[in-house]
């Protein structure tokens, strides 16, 4: 089992570990537009994005986006922000997603963050509990506005 | 009133609002450190984070930090996250965050961002009450872990 970011193709893989929130879908029934196409070489050419992926046999099992932040909170360290964390709906319960968060915020601290942040829809009850079993603290609300 | 990115001279200005939450903070007794220097030049050299400042008559009243997330979600189009968000202690009260949010939200929108986001402690229920009446959903826990 390996963590690191995911290659170009595994875009596909990726996207439809996004798309399948309760189901298995199937990569090559995933349509892999130009803004994906666009999305994806950006975070990959950028030194403060990456799209990792939990890798097992040549199977992609889970990903998630961390974005390491700059800022002048913490002293002036970096912060890591995940989002897109998903493991794949057949995998779940046995331990993966504990792998991946560890692997990823082993990373982060690599680093030199201060700090890891993550948001979760207020209705994934068993997701809080999980972050929460990680150590972090539920502490702020998340607000969104779509543009 | 204007809202652009800070000039390095204005470092102590924000660093002062960051460190005011309840009273006003002289920028001139701010010790600028080695590590916020360096957090603020990684922040101007970096296209996808701005610190951003609201100024009025070459006075910083206030301040947020916008980064420019690219992703997979949201059909692949970018989104913004907010944080430092900041008016000075004794212009509170006014319109002036207001104006800070919606001057950085058309920011965000003209770059083509789809999702405005950010996080808020939980105790601070004036500020939720800001952030709906700005149109932000509270859809979501905020989680934390200290590195």
């Amino acid at each position: 089992m390996i963590l690191r970011p995911a290659a170009r193709a595994e875009l596909p893989d990726v996207l439809a570990l996004l798309a399948g929130e309760e189901t298995v879908v199937d990569p090559a029934s995933v349509v892999v537009t130009e803004a994906y196409e666009r999305a994806f070489a950006a975070i990959a050419a950028d030194p403060r994005n990456e799209l990792l992926v939990l890798v097992d046999g040549g199977l992609v099992l889970g990903c998630l986006q961390a974005t390491y932040i700059p800022g002048l909170g913490k002293g002036g360290a970096e912060r890591a922000l995940f989002e897109a964390v998903r493991i794949r709906a057949d995998r779940r319960g046995g331990g993966l997603g504990r792998d991946l968060m560890e692997r990823a915020v082993a990373r982060a601290r690599g680093r030199g963050c201060a700090l890891v942040q993550l948001t979760s829809d207020k209705r994934r009850e068993a997701a809080h509990r999980f972050y929460a079993s990680l150590g972090f603290a539920r502490s702020h609300d998340g607000f969104k506005l779509a543009l």
